[in-house]
Formats: structure tokens, sequence, C-alpha cells
């Protein structure tokens, strides 16, 4: 069974190792005689997966105890409601950085619910950077301050996250959770996909502070209160069971791979491994400034809308696959997300150097 | 590997079949390289799969032209608002068929939204039957009326639907859709959590007729509009493709069965069985009035606690598994969805027989 190295920027790669675990107790988990899919959620079985779940993402990202992790349906895209929902106050608002696709799409959603206004931007130059925040804007009538600390279309992510004082920072980390050790005591709310760096899709993970949690107006659906998951230990109605379990799976995976500490310097080295061929290239550039460089999704190009297309068909042709960049950048873009080995980065590398020979 | 039956009521017991071809190719979806659960859901291998589980799904349950099959997350608790979302009008009202547990949470949901109000109850006497409806209360104000075609919890189940002309009838088909033979076209919504007759946990199917869609208010939040799933194909965000997939294989093998009129046959011939001995018994007994009894959630008891716990207990020990009953209804439950083979209910009612004996 050849494998691919696939360049997808999520759903993504999984480590062969947590795809054949799942695979050898498809039928029959732990000897139980029922697969996870079958599975009650109310079992004393899942309950323990879903305990041990949360165990280990809060072992990985050292997760404080004022903290809850939350399992949650819908994508990142239905928390770019929640989000508002459930933390914008009467004659309250929110302050959005714009960096990129997703943060437009998560104010604009915002804007439906309440006011929510734009910190600070990157527009100017097509989201190539991270711009500087104005600390300054931020009042008593400030609800929280939402980033995207990776922004997966255009490359970049925040190296440093801005001290938002007694205002919740709430961060669309989809995809780059898990990547770099963060401090989680600096937010008020994490969300992340889970399709990237935590499992498959149908399933988010919410990282909230405690008192955050609870202050909605009575009237909003059951479903998109946060307080529903944490009263019920997110096992109010059916959750994405098997995702779960996945994800389960995929924190053992990288508490074997050191932790978190681990795998960013994995990560490093394998970005700077891609960035260096860019770099050195005199056919493949990017145009992301160079410090506000994400280790996650790296875009890159020629000059020649024909080379891009020929150099992404070549690719998949030795087993690189899914490198067309966004429509909205063009160009080539690889996700190496914590599950992409540095082989597979290598061999990417190692494409680029035969193709650049052959075409300039 | 010594599988059990699994009488759980959802998550559910799914074909072993089903279960053998998503392990083999777990690690490389037909010869591809890649788990579906590693494929982005903008390739076209995932593409092919939505499109033919969608093509299966219509096939099976004859959808007409004129509705659109839609696949959406965060369970049929996410469509108790959804539904009221999309279709409640300023000035109208909805009415709901109060017939159990479930009925009341989608009407309590419907109240937060606009004007919900009950047509008809049978909690008079604890949802043991299905109430006549007095449609003549319609108006034309009446937006739309939701009936609950199963009552997983209390074991009743619509066996003919009202006609209520020119008002769309929506349907909470979770426990019972592609069990027996229905006429779409007599529905303007059929929802429906996957996790029992459809698939796994994570994802939910609507059926909407085309005319009800597009009517919302601006401000709604993107993914609870209709609209954002029929303009994009399910394809607005990342949908849960795995479940997606398990959805495929699981309505391959429907159609593999004879499709839904002979998997009809072969649920009425098992409950049957199981009512038969529940009849012939003088230990056991349902509160279920025998026209309205439902063929997937068959709710049974004795008349001691004691037993009812030690039934449990020694079921499973033979490999009967997830037989306690709804605490809201106590004793037993037997789910026995379209996957669960006869020779589940024929351990079942030997294992009952056997009880029997030993404590009568
Ligand atoms: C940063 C970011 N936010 C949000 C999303 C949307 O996520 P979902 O498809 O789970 O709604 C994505 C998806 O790629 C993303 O990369
Ligand atoms: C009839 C019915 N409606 C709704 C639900 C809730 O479904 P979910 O857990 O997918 O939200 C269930 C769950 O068992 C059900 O049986
Ligand atoms: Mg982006
Ligand atoms: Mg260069
Ligand atoms: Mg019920
Ligand atoms: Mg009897």
């Amino acid at each position: 069974m050849g494998r691919v190295y696939n360049f997808s920027a999520g759903p993504a790669q999984l480590p062969v190792s947590v795809l054949e675990r799942a695979q050898e107790e498809l039928l029959s988990y732990q000897e139980k005689g029922m697969s996870v899919m079958e599975m009650s959620h109310r079992s004393s079985d899942f309950k323990k997966i879903i305990e041990r779940t949360e165990e280990l993402i809060r072992e990985l990202m050292e997760i404080p105890e004022t903290y809850r992790v939350l399992f949650i349906q819908g994508g990142a895209s239905l928390q770019f409601s929640m989000v508002p929902l459930n933390l914008l106050k009467d004659g309250g608002h929110a302050y959005y950085v714009n960096t990129g696709s997703w943060s437009k799409k998560a104010l604009s959603e915002a804007k439906k619910i309440g006011e929510a206004k734009i910190l600070a931007s990157s527009d100017d130059q097509n989201f190539t950077y991270i711009p500087e925040l104005d600390l300054q804007q931020i009042n008593e009538q400030t609800d929280y301050v939402h980033i995207t600390t990776n922004n997966t279309i255009e490359g970049t992510r925040f190296t440093k996250f801005p001290n938002t004082g007694h205002v919740p920072l709430v961060a669309d980390a989809s995809s780059n959770i898990l990547s770099e050790q963060w401090d989680v005591s600096k937010f008020g709310l994490i969300y992340a996909g889970a399709q990237k760096n935590l499992g498959i899709s149908g399933l988010t993970i919410v990282i909230i502070r405690e008192d955050l949690i609870g202050h909605v107006k009575a009237d909003i659906p059951t479903m998109l209160n946060y307080e529903t998951y944490t009263k019920n230990n997110s096992l109010y109605n059916t959750p994405p069971t098997f995702a779960i379990y996945i994800t389960m799976l995929l924190m053992e995976w990288l508490k074997e791979q050191g932790g978190v500490a681990a795998i960013e310097e994995r990560n490093k080295e394998k970005a700077n491994l891609l960035y260096k061929a860019i770099e050195d290239s005199k056919l493949f550039y990017s145009n992301v400034k160079r410090e506000d460089r994400s280790l996650m999704n790296i875009p890159f190009m020629t000059d020649s809308d024909e080379l891009n297309k020929l150099f992404v068909k070549e690719a998949e042709q030795e087993g690189l696959h899914q490198l067309k960049g966004h429509r909205s950048v063009g160009g080539m873009r690889a996700s190496i997300y914590n599950a992409m080995p540095i082989e597979g980065v290598k061999a990417l590398v190692d494409f680029m150097n035969e193709f650049e020979r052959k075409h300039i």
C-alpha cells in the first residue's frame, strides 16, 4: 500500500501509526466486540475515551485548571458565530485583527451579532504580514480582541501574542494549535477545527476560561451556548464520537513524539528547510514577510502560471499531493502540519531543485 | 475478534461488511495513498464520495427532484434551532406534536426563536401512544407542523403521516429514517442525525423542499442558514468527511440488501419477533399502544427493578449489550435499527425465554 505525501491545508495527513491503530481496532475496540463508531456516547467505554482525550490536550498544552476544554461540532466556521453570541455584551464591542480570509469571515459573522470593529489589518499588502496592534484603542467597552494565530491561506503567523490586559484575547488557532508552545493563560478563548493538528474534520476544540462562560442572553440556542458543553462535559447531545477518538490517538502520538516542545523543534526544522529552498531558488519565491512566516502553511510560486501548474502536476506524479495554492494567492502552498514527516519536506525540496534545473 | 450484539439507541451497530470495507481502505482509499480522513474536502476524490452519498440517499428514499439533500454538523439537536430559524416568519407560528422527550426539546428550542405551540400531545399517558391531530387548527399563519416520526425513548412511531396541505410537514426522523418506505413528497423537511440508520455521529442529513430555502432574515449565522448548504453543495466549510464516507458505505450496503422495501420487511419481522416474545411472556411487558409501536426502539420491562437490572447485566454476559432502558422510562430497551441482524433479535428472545424460566 503506497502512501503519498499529502500537503493538503486540511483535512490533512495523519501519522501512519495513528491510522494503523484505528484500523486495527476498527471492528472491535480493545476486545470489546464493537467499533468506537458503534459505541453509545453514554457508555463507560466512550466516557473513558473523551476524558482521556481532554486529559491529553490539557497535558500537552499545559492548560490551567481555570480553563475548560469543549468538544463541539460545526467547524471553526460555527465558532465565528458562537464567540460573539457568547462573549459580546449589550453596549459592548469586539476588536478583530484582520490578517486574512479567515479573519474576514470571523469578523463578518460577528457583525451580524453585534458591534465588531477592526483593530488592525494587513489587507494593504495582501495579508503578507502581521500588523502592529495599537492596544490603546481597547477600552472598557471592549468585550474581546480576536486574532487568527496562523493564516492558513496567506502563510503568516503571530510569533508573539498581544497583551490585551483584562480584555480576553480570543484566538482562531485552527491551523497552528499544538505546533508551538504557547502560554494558554494569555488567552480567554482558543478554538480550532480538528482537521489539521488535532485530528479529523467534524470536531472543533474550544478552550475557554471559566469566567467567560454563562453570561449569554436566555434565548440563545442551546447548542450555541458554551455553558451547554461545560455543564454536560460535551455530552449534552451525541458528540462526534469517532472524531474524538482519532484526536485521542493523535494526542497520544504527539506525546510519544516528546510533546509540543519537541514537535516545535521539528516544525521549525521542516519549515526552515523549505524556506531556505525557496530563498536559495532563482525560480521560486515567497511574498510573505520573513518575521511573520507560518511554520504550517508555506505559499510559494514562480512567475509563470504555466510553470506553477506544471509543478503541481509533476509533483503529484512524484507522490507529492495537494500542492496547489489557494485561488486567492495563486502558485503553490505546502501545508506541513505536525504529522508531516521531515522526509516529506525533503522530498518536496528535492523535487523543487530538480524542477528548477529543468525549467530555468 | 468476537463481535457482540449492540442494542444501543445510537450511536448504534453497523453492518460488519461496512466496518470491514472501512478497515480495508483506512490507510489508502482506492489505492490513492491516503485515507479518506486525510482527504481535502475540495479534492475530486472526496467530491465523488459526497456526490455518491447523496445519489444513494436520493435513490433509496426516492427523493423528488424538487428536494435538496444537505450534510450538516451539530446533530438533530442543532436542527431543533435551525428549523425555526429558517422556517418561522414574522407573525407566523409553528405547531409541534408532542410525542416524547425529543419532541419537547424541539419545541422548547423553537420557542426561543418565535411562536411555537402544541398541536397535540400524548403526555397524558407518558407518551405511550401517538395522539390524533386536529388539523383544523392549522391556519394561514402556520409556518410548519413538526412531528417526531419515531420516539426513540418511548418506543412509538407514526404509522401514517398527517396531511397538512399547503403547510410544510417537518419531521425529526432521527431514529427511523430509511426503516420503512415513505413518500417524501408529503414532507417539507426531514432531518436525522446519522448515528442510527444513516451512519455515525457527527453528521446530520436534512432533506428540504427547495421552495422552503432562502427566506431567512439577513442576520442569521451563515452556518445556520440552509441556503449556505444548498449554494455550496454542503462544502461551504469543511464537512465531516469521514462520517459522510461511512454513510456512503452504509447506503451501498442498504442497496445491496434490496433497498428500503426489503429492509422494511426485515424490520417488521425483527420487531414482530420481539413484540411476540414480550406478549407471550408472563414476566416481560410493554406499555406502548399496539398500533403505535416502533419498529426500531422497543422498551420492555418486568415489574421488578432488581430483575430489570439483573436482566441487563446477565444479557451483557451473553454478548447482548446496551439493553438498559432510558432513565425516563426504566426497564429495558432494545434498539434494532436496520443494521441489527435477525440473529441478534433471536439471541435476545432466546435469552428472554431463558431468563423467564429462571425467574418466574
Ligand atoms: C484559520 C482557519 N479558520 C477557520 C477555518 C474554517 O474551518 P472549518 O472548515 O472547520 O469551519 C479554517 C479552515 O481551513 C482555517 O484555516
Ligand atoms: C428522535 C431524536 N431526535 C433527536 C435526537 C438528538 O440527536 P443528536 O444527539 O444528534 O443531537 C435523538 C437522539 O437520539 C433522537 O432519537
Ligand atoms: Mg487565512
Ligand atoms: Mg527565491
Ligand atoms: Mg423520544
Ligand atoms: Mg407480557
